[in-house]
């Protein structure tokens, strides 16, 4: 199992309101004047904005030839390291390490069995030899066994505090400030934006509404299995240590039949992972969008690609190439990489 | 497996229309106008119209201790038997039988093998004798082996012609009209609407946008899985004899929370496949509506209840009434059945 080997979540409370004004110019509002000014103030004029601008524009124009309804201006968008940073660790293995270490208290044979030992001590290195095996294993014992409800609890109060190594920011914070433009550009365009990760769904949808204006219903990710119970007399669905789907790579195509039942227009990833969520939107009748996220920019955030065990970009970043997709250069189309501080971080 | 035993589709196209026009109102047009008439014609003035109306007024009005932000006014609704007419049989199950038949002279060993020979020969009594295990193999063999998309053109182009056998009319006519008023209303109020259905989501959402102005994407119901796979060098997701998920039962709630991430505040169904979505509905903080149509119309439509194979209300007939749930009395409550004819049948 996958679950943690691709994508996540993030934040920026003020800019819910944002959308929810931008949101207003489409019901006859001004939409002239809010075209007017740069729709995305992050992006360094030059081919790669003006692509986006391009598509866009096309589809949207009415009478034009590659006009789309909009209720069929579908965008699929990955999360880690296309919304939000995924280096050195996907956020959500960040949070099960933590809930081993929560937890461990209740489970003192942690203490003397791996990989629970590894996490509990730090050690890095027996981590890493336990595998996927072992990744699974942490992500079970975290992510399964309470309900829903208090599973989004848990998730909540988790991220409302914990920070990023480097940065000393919250993970909500360390989303990319040019995506959430194009998010806003999209929606303000009659785009229905929907995330489609490998990350863990419920993980995500905790915070992707306050995050980025995705609505739950418009997550699409991984999943365990959940079971319908009675629970002091009230229905609760407990979370069960079994794997539902894995929304990465060839999955991520099946998700979005599965969730959206429409093939997307626009699709934007950053690894191999979304390779085939590219192709199949590519493979559809009429104008498409690819974009690949390329992370060139180790001074203001990462530079990795093809070596990387995290967010790996190699197959599809030759590909993008072949076939012409849009390639972000981190460092040189993104103007600014993450929102201004708002506050002082301690 | 049961993804033939609870729900299935339907249709008319002025409708869309309609539901176009009403949406718009939302967006700053003048709501106290589309108010003003009466927005549930063709339901009788009583208790049950009453409880919908008053629901709707005290989740909706601002500063009201019970008011709901829009974005959580979620509402899940039934498709056989509650949008549409599920007797005889489930239309979906027609569909199946109806594709036997289309693809026996690629088959010509189905003439000596049940349950394909039963459904060849109209032999019902040896149909109904091969059981479940009959059921499953017809599903399979007429629901895979065919990519998404030339599934979805063999059902539009069958429900575009198939009629029911008593009332001689298109089955995305036979739609409960009250019910399409309901479902005009909500979204006019700023819920969303959700089908949640035991029946085939790929079959739904062939027609249900057209037919009940619910886009794709929120039609949630009972699947088989698919692959990706390549296809003279196309991408293609390709349909498996395989169940993916029932959304049936106990499996409601999960499919809501899977695909919606969000409890319902608005319910409706119509059998005991619909008992736990109805219970998770009721278990939701704050004000909430659980909804049942019990088909008590042998004139106008059909009458069962309790002991019908088809669309069995029993259980959740008895915890409705326990527990002061709407109950819809067909015959007294609902003014019309279907919408009128547009043009004659022939």
């Amino acid at each position: 199992m996958s679950m943690t080997s691709s994508d996540s979540v993030l934040v920026l409370s003020r800019r819910a309101l944002l959308v929810a004004l931008l949101g207003l110019t489409l019901c006859g509002g001004a939409p002239t004047r809010a075209q007017a000014a740069d729709p995305l103030p992050s992006w360094n004029d030059g081919k790669v904005k003006q692509s986006i601008l391009d598509f866009v524009a096309a589809v949207t124009k009415a009478g034009s030839p590659n006009f789309v309804p909009p209720a069929e201006r579908i965008a699929t968008i990955d999360n880690d390291g296309t919304l939000w940073v995924e280096q050195p660790a996907y956020t959500q293995f960040v949070f099960a390490l933590d809930q081993v270490k929560a937890l461990a208290p209740k489970h003192p044979e942690w203490k003397t069995t791996q990989p629970f030992q590894a996490v509990l001590e730090g050690d890095m290195k027996a981590l890493e030899a336990s595998g996927e095996k072992g990744i699974v294993e942490i992500i079970a014992a975290t992510h399964s066994g309470m309900s829903t409800e208090d599973f989004n609890k848990i998730v909540a109060d988790w991220i409302a505090t914990a920070k990023h190594p480097r940065f000393k920011r919250l993970y909500t914070d360390l989303v990319y400030q040019p995506m959430l433009e194009l998010l806003i550009y999209l929606r303000a365009n009659g785009f229905k934006t929907f995330i489609a990760s490998g990350g863990g769904q419920e993980f995500m949808r905790v915070f992707a509404d306050k995050t980025y204006g995705v609505p739950p219903e418009q997550v699409i990710g991984s999943s365990g299995e959940t079971h319908y119970q009675m629970w002091d007399a009230s229905p609760v669905l407990m979370k069960l240590p079994k794997v539902d789907f894995v929304d990465d790579g060839p999955g991520k195509p099946v998700g979005i039949n599965k969730f959206i039942g429409r093939r997307p227009i626009f699709a934007f990833g950053n690894s191999d992972g979304d390779k085939e969520m590219l192709e199949w939107t590519a493979a559809g009748q009429g104008l498409s969008f690819m974009g690949l996220v390329h992370h060139t920019d180790a001074a203001r955030e990462y530079a990795y690609d093809r070596d990387s065990k995290v967010g790996k970009l190699d197959k599809a970043l030759d590909e993008a190439i072949a076939k012409g997709w849009t390639v972000v250069d981190m460092k040189n189309d993104w103007k600014t990489i993450f929102p201004p501080v708002s506050k002082p971080s301690p």
